[in-house]
């Protein structure tokens, strides 16, 4: 590892106690997931851009960054490469041309004025409007198991390319209502959530999403903006996700399949017989 | 689907010929593979996000993305929304307050002066300086079904906790040469590169890059960067991943695991058997 980087190895994983049920076994145990925090990277003293990422590897990533965007084109151009502190790398290069404008693929709406190391997640999530709304949700533990399927029954794409990621809402009782499929995760919510909002049915309050793969910071937040108190994961939360739920109240599930799951925040909504 | 959407649902899906190998049998076929377009969101005029979608509820998603990135708080504020053309989505607000500095997570280097719905894979990728570089690389088809395990055996985090994307880069022999993990497979990516600038490896022109989940547009464009020529993913690729990967002449593999793969794009580089 380069010695300029301010993270270990460890620092990579972060342990988190969850609610594990599997073949008819419900328990309380440590478990370990990825880290995700913010990496902003500052190029000749202008904050360029700002990246949720795995912390480790940082001035290589920043490196890594400049030079796939094509803003350096040779290791000459580095005078200096370092991690100002734990979320900043700062870059000093010669004879590179920033773009003019440029156009962002997606902003953390008060990151504005620079995330800058102090980054936190109260710094980078935007406010949902619908935060502690108060809707009673709870959902039986049986229909958790069972939504990777009807997912998978509704998937018209996926199915003949297995390219896409989708997500879907159900109600508390399993029915589904509606799903989207993207290249992008976050697409394929913005999709689900933008015709929520056309059809006048925000918050989704009383609802459970079901998302077809990782359950990342963004898609908790975006979740969040829409009022969601529960979100399955057929696969693993980030570090910042499981956050970023426990702050909202939001009850995450991870790892859904038809055996069991894993429960990461507010297990109180989901319902065991007796 | 929303009546203003430019696009119906069967563009989503792209036909491909692809050169397949599964147990013990190569064949030529068609093959299908999901769409990646830019879709660019004009707020008010101002072109304000480009995103990497599969077309098809535009507007929903154009919507959606302003809702959760804090940007509007209720459908009122839309006075207007329709898609301008097919990869340009525009809007109308009323009461929408943008962020005065927005930082960008990631830009497309010659996306400055706007993809606008022209928006072509030679439009928005940065030209590499190692294209055509001319090195001979041949790599045995077997020595492509054997890279996924390689790269089990070195990832560390991931066994933990089920949660990171990764990249590894081989020789042509398929011997391991490093990897890197991250919460996002571009992150992965640039780190890998980012290692390879400093310690002047670049290009990486006799190397196979193995991606542990799917190729899309940003990756073989990152790829391109650094001159790799083959890239080996264990999921699917994007439509416009094997239009770029053909456009720079990379040979792209996707779907690998022991038993085969598919080729879409300068499957000459593969040797088999006699």
């Amino acid at each position: 590892m380069n010695p300029k980087d301010a993270h270990p190895k460890a620092l990579s994983i972060h342990k988190t106690r969850i609610v594990r049920y599997r073949d008819n076994l419900k328990t309380e145990v440590e478990d370990l997931v990825s880290v995700e925090e913010p990496l902003q990277i500052v190029v000749n003293g202008k904050p360029s851009t700002i990246t949720m990422r795995t912390p480790g590897d940082d001035v290589a990533l920043a490196l890594g960054f400049l030079f796939t965007e094509g803003m350096i084109h040779a290791y000459a151009q580095i005078k200096y490469a370092a991690s100002s502190d734990e979320n900043t790398v700062s870059i000093i290069t010669e004879g590179t041309r920033l773009p003019v404008q440029t156009i962002e693929r997606n902003f953390y709406s008060t990151s504005s004025c620079g995330v800058c190391g102090k980054a936190s997640v109260d710094q980078i999530a935007a406010k949902s409007q619908y935060l502690n709304f108060g809707c009673e949700l709870r959902v039986n533990y049986r229909e958790l198991m069972a939504l990777p399927d009807k997912l998978r029954e509704v998937q018209e794409v996926f199915e003949m390319t297995g390219g896409l990621h989708a997500c879907a809402i159900f109600d508390a009782s399993g029915r589904y209502i509606r799903h989207n499929e993207d290249v992008g995760r976050h697409n394929a919510l913005d999709k689900l959530i933008g015709y929520a909002l056309q059809d006048e049915h925000l918050p989704l309050a009383v609802h459970v999403l079901l998302l077809s793969g990782r359950a990342s910071f963004e898609l908790v937040q975006k979740a969040s903006m829409a009022g969601i108190q529960m979100i399955v994961a057929v696969g693993a939360p980030s570090s910042l996700a499981v956050s970023l739920a426990e702050k909202n109240g939001i009850t995450l599930v991870g790892f859904v399949k038809r055996s069991g799951f894993n429960i990461y925040s507010r297990p109180d909504r989901v319902v065991w017989d007796d």
